[in-house]
């Protein structure tokens, strides 16, 4: 028997309504479903993005018949896609996860590994990718790309993100503010993704330059516990979720 | 009676089971369906992906009958998106483009705009908001974000578009390439948009610095014309499409 295809399955930013049709498809099909699962954390954000959103749809199953919340559970399993405690190094973690996931494509069966956003925009599903790769290179890969969340916040706050032949950068938290300065001067949008950890000083600057008349910070897009502000000088000093984002133009 | 919604529809990149389910779910409702339409031509590429989501999708409408693509059809209009011949702003056209939704919106209709990709990244849409909200700030405005070409392209290629604390640029073909290889130095992932310009300048600036191996060429994504290259030394000299772009990691 041949292996089975895995399928790295993108499910938008949070909202179960954004998930495409080809991942509720190909979701509604698989008969192993991979959510990540951190720690001994049951369940997890992909998790219940998949359950709100085969929950919600009146949409006809694979078999004609309607697809259903329940069904899709019995299908689940979690992998585990945190660092073992005191691990220096990714690849032997991955490399046993990605083991796991070709037991079940080697006897024959297609497997999802879910992922919140797209797969392969700061996603997880890039590591395991690499290390069934090394593994396992008969192994067939589909990657089903998601709405992330960069379109899903500038959509909630209707802001432009890009027009005509303007240029935008993505960068995660970790920049130094300084080199975003310098960034802000080169590109006419910058979106900054988990700002939490340097809000306060990325509000400086962009006060100091004039440019917080035009910026727009979002929390947990899509998610019931979403949070959009636009007065952005009132988020000094305050503490905010790890996902939260800022839009930012000139 | 009170103003109908508009509502921005991304259909995503070409790729007809790319559209979200809230897309295909707001397109199955609405009414009126505006699609943008260039000069005398009929259909457009929009329409195009459009048609093909409602004929391959055994999905049910909102009254519980299978939605059906002859029925979409009956409720599509074009609204002409070009620029009159020797108009020098698009203001004008954009105002006439929006004074037609309006009229729909007015008489408690909703109506949906539908974009290729996302409407808020390199989409017309932004024109027809900006001109809607000037001329009538009472209509409301829900947009609905979608898959774009760049995340699409990297998944047909398995491209890693950024992992863990990286940096993307995303920039159209208008960039000088000189800035571009300093970009290159800033940034993990580069993203060149509509690349059939100045595709020879850049191959050349890769070929310098070492990094052709890493790139991939996508062409007219998720579309029934779609190409990829992955030895992008081999396009020297060729004419591409405009619908193509170029992922580079360094």
């Amino acid at each position: 028997m041949g292996w089975g295809t895995l399928y790295g399955v993108g499910l938008g930013p949070g909202d179960a309504e954004l998930l495409t049709l080809r991942a509720f498809r190909v979701l509604s099909q698989v008969p192993v479903i991979f959510y990540p699962a951190c720690g001994g954390r049951e369940g997890g954000f992909a998790l219940d993005i998949l359950q709100r959103a085969f929950e919600c749809v009146p949409m006809l199953g694979a078999d004609g018949s309607p697809a259903r919340g329940d069904a899709i559970h019995e299908r689940c399993r979690p992998l585990s896609t945190s660092m073992p405690r005191g691990a220096d190094a990714e690849r032997p973690h991955w490399t046993a996860a990605a083991e796991i996931v070709a037991d079940v494509l080697r006897s024959g069966q297609d497997a999802a590994f879910i992922t919140e956003g797209d797969p392969l925009l700061y996603s997880t599903f890039i590591h395991l990718q690499t290390a069934l790769a090394e593994r396992c290179p008969e192994a067939r890969v589909e990657i089903i790309p998601g709405v992330s969340s960069i379109t899903a916040a500038a959509a909630r706050t209707a802001f432009p993100l890009a027009i005509g032949d303007e240029r935008i950068a993505v960068l995660p938290a970790t920049y130094d503010p300084d080199a975003l300065e310098r960034l802000l001067d080169t590109f006419d949008s910058v979106v900054l993704l988990k700002v939490s950890r340097v809000l306060d000083r990325v509000l400086t600057i962009l006060e100091r330059r004039g440019w917080l008349a035009n910026a727009v910070f979002v929390e947990r897009c899509g998610t019931p516990g979403e949070r959009i502000v636009t007065d952005v000088a009132s988020l000094r000093g305050q503490r905010v979720d790890y996902f939260s984002l800022l839009l930012v133009r000139k």
